[in-house]
């Protein structure tokens, strides 16, 4: 490929994402796409006010939401999108930061050593191969290797000092983000699982008896987990409306006290009357409890969530070690209430490890399976091979038409379509394995498409050739950095263009949402549907987090071999993050919060990507001959290991824990403030089972938040909350009803 | 080798055992050797007793000392040697058992087939190569291979059978201690590392603060490790014998008192008043804290261990993090205090992690830099490039004597030698690795002496050739099974002599103990010394429990290759049971204990011996061309793999932590029988910190025992305490006044 075969193709790509983003600017100012723009809004209905006028400028392509999109701050995204939102952004930023420093140190530095390297006469740069940029032009021994080495040690300590600055930066917003938030019901639950069954008494007195043994002072309330059964249903239904019936009473009479009192010291006799109502209730129930079908359920309840009263002993309950036996009375913290993946919790918890393995058994079986589409691809590049294949078709192979649409249009269709089919299975696989929350699943099935992208868009692409070929690579870790030298600045204009095609049109076909806006079209125009049908999805972090992962990995990768990547992938940085950023704050709508768990993720792939740099240099001053080059890289490598490690001991434990010393601080405001028996209410109806039925898809439930309501506010909801559980009551009475 | 050549040498070295044992069994009825045969109990000072009369009994062998090992009970076991020797001693039931089925099935199933492998005539046996005894016998494709794949099976599923018996045997051995010893000062406390330093306020009370504030119900106290500093090791036991004295006070009060009220409640008066006295001490001490030497003393501090009120208080705080920086405040249950490894607590916590990656590289590192003396020897067996290498040794070398001499004897000499070095460098690099307890330091040591077993001795014997060879075989882990399964039965002959020279000569040196018999034999009748020096040593796990598991790889491996190994092994198994039996109950005094902590280590390398077995009987079934069996073996590959990691998920935990169960169980008992006050004041001084020079030893410190003495006794304790404490301020004193 020429220079300027690559400077035509740049132009058109930047061409169509212009086009592209006019089409945008003028689609989303239309009313009828609204609700596949603004979904978020829609969501929480601040945006229906807009009249449906109709004006010229409709027509016109303009760069307000760019605008909008930069100007907005981080808190406020934090604020509308959650802290998850801030980190995949930060990602961005990180990106921008780091490859502007990568451009000006290989396009000043690297790119003339390359392009002067070999003594010849250069001709007119447009008709120069591209091969004469990268590191392949460079003669064996040659004294200019230190630019290279020069600039290995640039990137990496700026990439280094960069991605220390963020993780101090995430893991103080996590923090910020834990204590300023509203209070979780998640922070006061712990999952059990594993529960021993006792012949002579109930699932559900075992469990009382243990906690309030031994972590009585602390232990609240608990609610079993159910598999089936209508009646079961029933019966929590029924609880849950005499407590929140009870509590409509209460903030009633609460109401009219409080406002004599000004809530002094009342919280206390509230809560305890409170209880008293509950433990009558709690006594009622156990008399029902003699009808066989509640016992039969009780028997597959594959576990409870118990409530505590402070933070810090839900904490203790889940990290310390219950039973001499380790596989009974598994505690785990148990996720926000509308993060819990349901239909996992009813898988027995001696299943969960045999699942992990068979999972993790499946998706590596599945990523060398997927060399074969690949291989498939390939041999349809290669027009001899298909005509021995298909010798039917050798008529119209003969056309060259019918030539150029198979060899040169098929093969990616082929490759994009397989690929289309690994976010929906890795998603299939990580439900299965058993995750307890939604964003557990979420954070597994991202970790998966990761290494599934690195391996097949990468490697495979780098060491095309047969398929036995790749498999032996695996085989011969030793020869690993020589081979990727030789192969890797031979693929530079391949990934070059997969940056501008791939990348760019991603962002434009993300910007667009064109599967929505199509079916919005056929809906509204074709169908004649009058209502607003609402596409308030969670972003999509499992695809596109690996993708732009995925970029950073090859921007490392091709840093010092080939960098005329670098500006291309700059361009995809920037203008990715002001897509994003119009995205999250318009279109997606966070149904959960992962509190920023995938920066470790994303922070080890920058990591594995530097190291993956350096092993490429290592293989290339191999075999340029220069071994003082090859030392200093390898001192590198083994300070970037260490830096790697000191980083995993100084923030990993952030990202999955919470510090005692944190935990007990807000418990004491909350205390101090008078606020946790409001808490405490609150919690006992926080987590609402779906039937088994209806819980497995992302979209099956709606968001319940747990926000201190100002007591103004509450009576008029409690009404509210009254009829509906009435309703609620009513129809499960029904239903009921109908089963028997 | 033919096998006669191989009975002639197993008759040998049984003369020589026989000998041997012989032999100990008349020097351990010398008065003089007592000390070195009956070092445990001259520690305990049971054994003083006996009268030095001469019988010509004494003069004869007997086999009493095997009949006593071998009627001695576990439980007597375990209460004189601690969990630990009863754990070693299961790895040789372990292995007795299932090496009598392994041999069982090899010599009756497999060994018979690999004889009638080829169609051959066979001539006498004992005349017989002893390569038609191995699987090399059996030809291509042969439909017999059905019996190696069967008796693979049986070893297996015995051995995982056998294996969680063990497991869950140990498990509940290990709890059953955990609850019925006296109550562990390291139960109650916690060493915190890494204290942050504020600028305004003492360490001593940061740490005072951060506990009260945030563990305010269980705290206790605490006791800051100090780096140097005589001042503060003078105020230390100043405070050490105020506390005492008050104790003894309180005691002889108590005494009186408790005898007309029959311990009916007083104890909280008791605790209260101590209290009061400890208070008093402390605001004391606080004043004293001006002393500029003190503020620089308490600047070194590099940590502190935290008391708490109970167990379960105490693991919480171990196990939970603290702070919201991860390297601030860490917490980790301390040691026993005589377990406690002084000279580690002064090591900065921030430098842990570092030293622990630069002891794994060094480990690594000489591991492979390991394979230089092995060439050595493996070039001085051939004496052609001997010749070469040392050209004026021609001459001496053309004397047979001496070329069998230095071909023969020298390099196994050198090889033992080398070998000799491993495990003190191994206890160093696991000292520098910053272990806080003797007994990390040990299982640590244990691990990386192991590795170094499994790879110097198997594997680099295994692939013996040049030194590239073997590194070459690391780069290609593919070729790893066919090419094990190639050389493994090529070595059966050097690994059978292995058995019977280092294994069974090893039990004679064990049980013999040379070193220390010469030593004893010239300090008492050469240097005519008349007092008994002590030896009692600890056992030493590092070097022994690596000796057995390689032994059980060894039998593993060869088990379906060279079936005529396994005799061997059962014998060695057999005898070494009785032996350390002995060895343990008579020579070694356990100084520590690691509750059982090895197990563990020793299942996950059986386990993986199973694995080698398998992946070795694969290489085979392939080069033999039995696809059948191939995949069989597959089959049994995956359901190892799969039962091992059952096994971790099982029990894994219970080694690493107490349940809450437990603990909880404990910390009520005591409390209900009013024995926590008196822990709690032993407590106090349960921790003594050896100065910075004589800490690092591993006989530099004499067992502290907190056991609860009855009251009669008390008193007179007390008194005698009290004069010992007076001598040891006088001394600090003296000590302090000499600085100055």
């Amino acid at each position: 490929m020429e220079f300027s075969a690559l400077l035509t193709s740049a132009g058109i790509n930047i061409a169509f994402c212009a086009l592209f983003l006019s089409l945008y600017s003028i689609l989303r100012k239309q009313p009828h796409n609204y609700s596949v723009y603004f979904g978020r809004r829609l969501a929480e209905e601040k945006f229906r006010q807009q009249v449906d006028y109709f004006s010229f400028e409709r027509l016109l392509p303009t760069a307000g939401w760019i605008v909008k999109a930069y100007w907005c701050t981080e808190e406020e995204i934090r604020r509308v999108a959650g802290l998850d939102s801030v980190v995949f952004l930060r990602l961005f930023i990180f990106s921008i930061r780091i490859f502007s420093i990568t451009c000006l140190v290989c396009l000043f530095g690297v790119l003339p050593v390359n392009y002067h390297g070999q003594e010849m006469n250069h001709t007119y740069i447009p008709e120069e191969s591209l091969n004469v940029f990268t590191i392949a032009n460079m003669k064996e021994g040659s004294a200019m290797l230190w630019v290279h080495c020069v600039a290995l040690y640039v990137i990496t300590i700026s990439a280094c000092v960069l991605l220390f600055h963020e993780y101090k930066y995430i893991a103080r917003k996590r923090l910020a983000h834990v204590t300023g938030s509203p209070p979780n019901p998640g922070h006061f639950s712990v999952l059990v699982r594993s529960i021993p069954k006792s012949g002579n008494e109930l699932l559900d007195d075992t469990i009382r008896n243990f906690f309030v043994n031994y972590h009585g002072s602390s232990y609240l309330s608990h609610q079993m987990i159910y598999r089936k059964g209508n009646l079961q249903q029933f019966v929590d239904n029924a609880e849950r409306a005499y407590r929140k019936f009870v509590r409509v009473k209460l903030s009633v009479f609460d109401q009219n006290v409080r406002s004599n009192l000004n809530r002094c010291g009342l919280c206390g006799v509230r809560a305890s009357s409170f209880q008293l109502y509950r433990n009558k209730f709690v006594d009622a129930k156990k008399s029902d409890l003699s009808d066989p079908e509640v016992v039969e359920a009780q028997k597959d309840c594959p576990g409870a969530i118990v409530f505590f009263k402070t933070r810090y002993a839900a904490i203790v309950a889940s990290q310390v070690l219950q039973s001499s036996n380790p596989m009974l009375w598994v505690t785990n913290l148990a996720p926000e209430p509308r993060d819990v993946y349901w239909s996992n919790l009813w898988v027995p918890y001696r299943q969960i490890w045999l699942r992990k393995i068979a999972t993790l058994a499946a998706s590596v079986a599945f990523m060398f399976v997927f060399i074969v589409p690949v291989a498939f691809v390939q041999s349809m590049m290669q027009l001899d091979q298909l005509k021995e294949m298909f010798p039917n078709l050798k008529g119209a192979l003969k056309m060259s038409f019918c030539v150029r649409v198979v060899t040169g249009y098929l093969p990616s269709v082929v490759l994009l379509l397989s690929l289309y089919t690994v976010p929906p299975l890795m998603m299939r696989f990580s439900s299965f394995e058993g995750s307890i929350s939604r964003s557990g699943r979420k954070t597994s099935a991202c970790t998966k498409i990761l290494f599934f992208n690195i391996w097949n868009v990468f490697f495979v692409n780098v060491l095309s050739g047969s398929v036995l070929n790749q498999l032996n690579v695996l085989t011969r870790p030793k020869d690993m950095p020589s081979m990727l030298a030789e192969l890797v600045p031979k693929q530079a204009t391949f990934f070059i263009t997969y940056v501008l095609t791939s990348g760019w049109a991603s962002l434009c076909s993300e910007i667009l949402q064109v599967y929505n806006l199509v079916y919005n079209f056929f809906r509204k125009c074709v169908f004649c549907h009058q209502d607003n049908p609402e596409y308030a999805y969670s972003f999509p972090y499992q695809t596109e987090v690996p993708k732009v992962l995925l970029f950073n990995l090859l921007g490392f990768a091709f840093a010092i071999m080939a960098p005329l990547i670098l500006p291309f992938l700059l361009v995809y940085f920037c203008l990715g993050y002001l897509v994003y950023r119009n995205q999250i704050l318009n279109v997606y709508y966070p149904k959960y919060e992962m509190g920023g768990k995938l920066w470790p993720v994303m922070h080890n792939t920058i990591v594995f990507s530097l190291v993956l740099m350096q092993v490429i240099a290592l293989g290339v001053f191999t075999i340029k001959k220069s071994p003082v080059a090859t030392g200093f890289t390898i001192l590198l490598l083994i300070g970037t290991i260490l830096y790697s490690e000191y980083c995993r001991q100084r923030f990993s434990r952030i990202f999955h824990s919470y510090s005692a010393q944190d935990l007990i601080e807000l418990d004491r405001d909350d205390e101090q403030s008078g606020r946790m028996q409001d808490i405490h209410q609150h919690l006992l109806d926080a987590y609402c089972q779906t039937p088994p039925g209806t819980g497995g898809g992302d979209n099956g439930q709606v968001p319940i938040e747990m926000i201190m309501e100002d007591p103004a506010q509450e009576v008029s909801d409690s009404s509210q909350e009254l009829c509906d559980t009435v309703q609620e009551v009513s129809d499960s009475i029904q239903e009921h009803i109908d089963d028997k």
